[in-house]
């Protein structure tokens, strides 16, 4: 499938600050970038903090005034096999050592206060089966509602709100799942479908052996998401860091599946 | 200088559960580990998830019943340069993308929500200095009192008690300094000194081209600790990580310079 | 039912600080005080506070140094009504407006955060049945197990932690039923048959047109509770404020049912 | 001075839920009210629930659909004497027993955890002269900004945050009082002079034998607010409580001196 997604950023920064963006596509497995741009409107220089070692890319730069950017990328996708029925739990033991922070609490990931809700509520269920058991739950008691959460409402607060974005559900099934000592994660992602079309974000859990993708809220396929980055909670994933104050004044994503689009004629 | 670190453990387990140790001295520049043992009693079999990149060294095992750990080690340690006063802060352009996630909030440390009170309390100092003004600000604000918090006490819950233990303190500090753009992160240790003697934890603060350590409690010397691990806050270096449930029966940590102590006679 | 109830309290005051004690048995109908006494080792000044409108007694004095407070009392205890089943809910409309005050969110009860889990989980529940239904809730959801809170742990923090003691269990009461527009309040007591024994500390419900006892973890008749105080948490019906600093050297309450006791004899 | 107040709100209920309107003036000395009207469009039946204790007064009303409510005071004002200076703390035993709840905490004012900042920050100073340096604290302290806090902002949030609105000042000053041992409420009211104008959240404390009003935000003079309403909180002295949901649409609150206003012609 080959997927078109743009991003527009529109921002005002009163002052002169530093910040991060993380929103272009991941250098993983299972997706190809043919082709993409990120631009600044008024252009201006900022150096890259790519990490080789998760594909992740993130640009840092120092601005003032107003400022557009634009991200815009053509993306061949690998549908994904995000299977968890059946999929087994691994002892701490047999964990890759990079997983092991999954298992921890974190910003917005209070997961070791979580240990006696997730006994009492996915009882024998392991593994997959019970990462499974977790998004059932998140589906039938919490209900999807912009404006009920903020940029520093963590897992309890969602549990007890029941109302919440996909920052939120993420956020109470990454809990869930480390309380049961599954590591968890968060992941950031253009979701195709998304309906309204935003940043995505979704987790992903180890068992069988790999990392699986799912989406907390039902909203989108896990399968046919483009990442961006991955991290303990939001405070790692987050499209935009600014380091000092900034306001946003429009903000736009879009994801379009481009597969059957006529291939652009040789000469125009 | 030699040190002689002992840490013993007895602790009860009444289900069959995995437990994590991170207790045994990390392998980094400036600490020689001349001698060591780490004993079970009974002797139980256990996975080592040492990592290679951080130098840090991780035991897992299954147990069930009472057990008795005991470590033991004998170090060579040369004294750091934990110098602040000067050090110059770095634009986020220019860190390491691996001290970038030491920016962000964690667990214990919501950084995030310190912004307002550190630039009101610590105005225009950056770098070194403005770490000093906050160890100082601490050892002036927060009280040394054990019984104030528990495991699930956060910065901000610790900003508002003005009391706690060096956990407590480390978790303000870090929060202070990342609210501040400083990269920190928190540091488990063996302490010269530290009464009573406990494991200890202290903050590395990233300025001046790298990491440098302070004690925010005051009560031990950074330039003589023994480092075991270090990552975003409590979460991250517990010395013992119980995945399900065991009690504490007793519990000491001794550690001693040996520096001047005769040599083993060669045949005793 | 005739009732003897004795509480033993000994603290030590490090500074001359004032407390309020409020552990007498209340003047309430349908408890009946045969005899009573409130000594204090050594013997101080103290004032009292009694509250005529709602029969609630109280002490404040001031003192440094050990103190010894012992408070015996023989009860005449006519069973109370607590039938829940049935109690129709109230319109807000038709509730005495001193009635009011418990409808809203408390120190240790933030109801207000409580309205989506009371509506998933109590449906078309309302009144007593409603009540009852939270009452259920609570003893098949939350293990009674001491130690897990203290004196800061709110009704969301024991609802996600699944554990607590008396305490812990009417503040989440009360949250369900305030988030029911059920008027809730919290009832300080001398509980029969307690173990240990202890202050006790159950719910009332406004239903059906009256107060309506009941205890959320189930160990104690409501029927036979010797009621001390009521209010809108714990924070309201603490039996000893102390404004500074004191520390329990020893305490202990004791209830026994003295109704087939030997009358004293006339002449000894 | 003779004061016209305007509250016009317009709401939207999208099922039939009842609701409290607390907005009108409090009978309370040194306010009278000359003449007002309270209207409903459409018009709705409604019931009183006045308080003659304390002089507030609230409607109770079930409504489904759009509503208009207008409420219009003409209040002759009597300017209050507001001195904290030199009033002296009362000895907790000193105090009417009508008093004492406002020693305790409350759903948005932990005053029990401000204890160590209370003494920290205001050392040796008592009563009125503490009250006043609790206030110049704040307004050296805490930015007044909207958007930064919200219905469930605690003082222990705001205190942190640094930043908030009126009822957030009052949370903080309120928590830091009674941390002191001071008596302290919220108070809702009619503030000339407030931009933009709003309903406003002052607190009072209890020095030198009465209730002293205080603007904690320094925007509106105390001495000449018109009360509405007084509670623990904001949890109290919300001038519109809904017993489900609502939205809404639009609201505006004036308050116009009319002192010097020409009288109405005898025959128009």
């Amino acid at each position: 499938m080959r997927l078109h997604v743009e991003a527009r950023l529109d921002y005002d920064f009163p002052q002169d600050v530093e910040s991060l963006l993380h929103l272009e596509v991941a250098h993983e497995a299972g997706q190809t970038i043919v082709a993409e741009s990120l631009t600044f409107d008024p252009p201006i220089a900022h150096a890259r903090l790519d990490d080789p070692a998760t594909g992740e890319r993130r640009v840092v730069f120092r601005h003032q005034g107003s400022l557009k950017m634009t991200y815009v990328a053509m993306v061949d996708l690998t549908p994904r096999d995000t299977a968890l029925a059946g999929a087994p739990q691994h002892a701490v033991a047999d964990l890759p050592i990079e997983v092991l922070p999954f298992l921890r609490g974190s910003r917005f990931v209070e997961s070791d206060r979580f240990e006696q809700i997730a006994r009492h509520e996915f009882g024998q269920l392991t593994g997959g089966d019970r990462v499974e058991a977790i998004l059932t739950w998140l589906r039938t008691h919490v209900a999807y509602r912009s404006g009920c959460s903020n940029a520093t409402t963590t897992a309890i607060d969602s549990y007890v709100n029941r109302r919440g974005v996909c920052r939120d559900y993420a956020h109470i099934a990454a809990a869930l799942c480390r309380a049961s000592d599954i590591p968890a994660r968060l992941v950031s992602a253009y979701a195709l479908g998304l309906e309204p079309p935003d940043f995505h974000a979704v987790i992903e859990a180890y068992v069988g052996g790999r990392w699986r993708l799912a989406d907390p809220t039902g909203l989108a396929s896990p399968a046919n998401l483009v990442r961006i980055g991955e991290g303990r909670d939001a405070a790692d994933i987050a499209f935009l860091t600014i380091f000092g104050e900034a306001f946003m004044t429009a903000q736009s994503v879009t994801v379009r599946d481009i597969s059957q689009a006529p291939a652009e004629p040789a000469a125009a």
